[in-house]
């Protein structure tokens, strides 16, 4: 690993309807701060988080072309050559693909981490621990995934079955497994035998290409084009359509044998729903988590996120509700139970319904 | 009453924190529509609904000096002249007498209205049939006063209790008796001897003098003074600190002996509170009455009232939430359970208590 360099490549493409109003099919999860600190996106963060390890010139973006500008205004320090952006979503696989060919142009023995841009961590350094020991097998021409230790039976994941031993206590990843029933679930978090599939990859440049060439030929033999005819959006935007539609785990990660896992703890969530936000969110004494100067009276395990232009001007008064869970922008107010989270996209399929611009 | 005129004055001072964050020490209640109507105010609805009897040249409108201004904007077809607007407040009685002096002056014959400026009646032409029922004992020299057929044992309002009869089914009042306990109320009920006191008044100029001097003397040489000087502002700013600040129920009308009270029961509410408000205003058949467009899913019985700049422009979501009440303006959010109306004023004191001005 002597003349490798690492770089990052951070998926930050995608539209959630699950934090409307906040997030929009134009403003996707990733670019709110729905972690700890109000005022940083979950892209800035992934990016801050492993700067550390990768400074801003080895951090590329995968993101669509509609969200070029955001993505740029949400970093202004990474280079804007950077900023891979997908004229139509091919799911991961091209994605990644892309990203590999592109760094490899310049930096063929590079060892290359693939993160998604909309989760939250709370142990950073913990994390970055974890990164730097999948680099490890990574460099070693495995193609390495961190395991999320299961606190939980959840049924909303994939898991990761562990393999054998490789070493270090790496292991191989005996399969992968889709989102299992409750009892599955419960099976695996008894068994201690299965990690939750974060959707993070550690890989050399050279064994991502080896892999997407045996895996998905076709795939290569655009990326080949791409990059033979210079790389640029104008050759990017004729390719792209024609690049298989599959995600990284199903087209490669499923199939290659030489795939090892490292378990990883340090406080992650996928940040799912308005329910997660307050889990995350600071809360005061009562477990508010509020806007500055708000006033609470008899309330208690509320979240209230002003996202709109009058933030900081307005005095949010709750007087004797409990775990609610409001969301106001400039064009929605959303109220509904913390319980009742995962419902703000029924709200998305109304609006959709009626066609309207507000989703 | 041949020669006679009716005249209405109509009260519209006072600072409310019942409603807040609509209301405001200087937008008090009757200039918010709280009623049915959610384009009309109170004060504007209470011109409105005595129009048929009244024209607005005899419509006066009592109020405070902070409040001019929002007066003529809330009533552009009252005179400008008809406004009285108080330097500072001191209680009814004098604010009632001033309106007397200045009607007398030029209708020394006038038969006088005086009604509030916040409540809500359902029933218009019942409440004007009442009204011209009670304009006959006052013709005839009585004080007049409406009392509403009371509902439901309420301790929040005076009563009036019934005297011998008069003729027309109209009766002296035996005496105002002030808020009741709960057994005292549920025997006011059940007896059917007592009706509510709405604060509407019906006299002759003449008789409002006549009581005046009598009972509250050094009022009347104050108003005589500021007309024996014109009635300008000026003078009323001069003589109005030294009038005595008292109501008119305690100062005239359970002093004086000529005293009528004409039963109504014409679907009259005083407009309490948020919960008043949602009972009064147009709902859907779940309950909800919600700004245009609103989505509410397994949603029931809320109200929800946009009064700020972007009213119209937002859409509300509601989700799994009932019997709440949510208000939002331009600098502040209410959210509380309809149950707890009555609790806005404990977030105005909290806000008072911090020194903060969106009171």
């Amino acid at each position: 690993m002597s003349t490798s360099r690492v770089h990052a490549v951070v998926m930050a493409g995608g539209a959630g309807t699950r934090f409307w109003p906040a997030s929009r099919e134009r403003l996707p999860k990733q670019f709110l701060p729905l972690g700890s600190d109000p005022d940083e996106s979950l892209l800035a963060a992934t990016v801050r988080r492993i700067n550390p390890l990768v400074p801003n010139d080895r951090v590329w973006i995968a993101t669509g072309a509609h969200l070029r500008e955001p993505t740029y205004v949400a970093l202004p320090d990474v280079p804007k050559v950077n900023v891979l952006a997908e004229p139509i979503a091919r799911n991961t696989a091209p994605c990644i693909g892309w990203a590999t060919w592109a760094i490899a142009q310049t930096d063929p023995d590079a060892v290359i981490m693939v993160l998604p841009s909309d989760h939250f961590i709370t142990d950073e350094p913990g994390f970055r621990s974890v990164i730097a020991r999948a680099l490890v097998p990574a460099a070693k021409g495995f193609l390495t995934t961190i395991g999320i230790v299961p606190t939980r039976p959840d049924t909303g994941y994939g898991y990761i079955e562990l393999g054998e031993e490789i070493g270090n206590g790496d292991r191989r990843v005996a399969r992968f497994v889709e989102k299992p029933n409750r009892q599955v679930a419960e099976s695996y978090l008894a068994g201690g035998k299965h990690l939750w599939n974060a959707g993070m990859f550690f890989f050399t440049a050279r064994a991502m290409k080896e892999a997407i060439a045996t895996h998905l030929p076709e795939l290569r033999e655009s990326l080949d084009a791409v990059f033979a005819q210079g790389g640029g959006d104008d050759v990017v935007a004729k390719y792209f359509p024609t690049m298989p539609k599959i995600s990284i785990d199903n087209g490669i990660m499923e199939k290659a044998t030489n795939i090892a896992v490292v378990p990883g703890d340090f406080g992650w969530s996928d940040v799912g729903s308005w329910e997660s936000a307050w889990e995350l969110a600071h809360r005061d004494a009562q477990g508010n988590a509020l806007p500055p100067g708000a006033i609470a009276i008899d309330s208690e395990r509320n979240l209230v996120r002003d996202m709109g232009s009058a933030a900081g001007k307005r005095v949010f008064a709750l007087v004797g509700v409990s775990d609610l869970v409001v969301v106001e922008t400039d064009d929605a107010v959303l109220i509904l139970p913390r319980s009742r989270a995962q419902d703000a996209r029924m709200v998305v399929d109304q609006l959709k319904a009626r066609g309207e611009c507000k989703t």
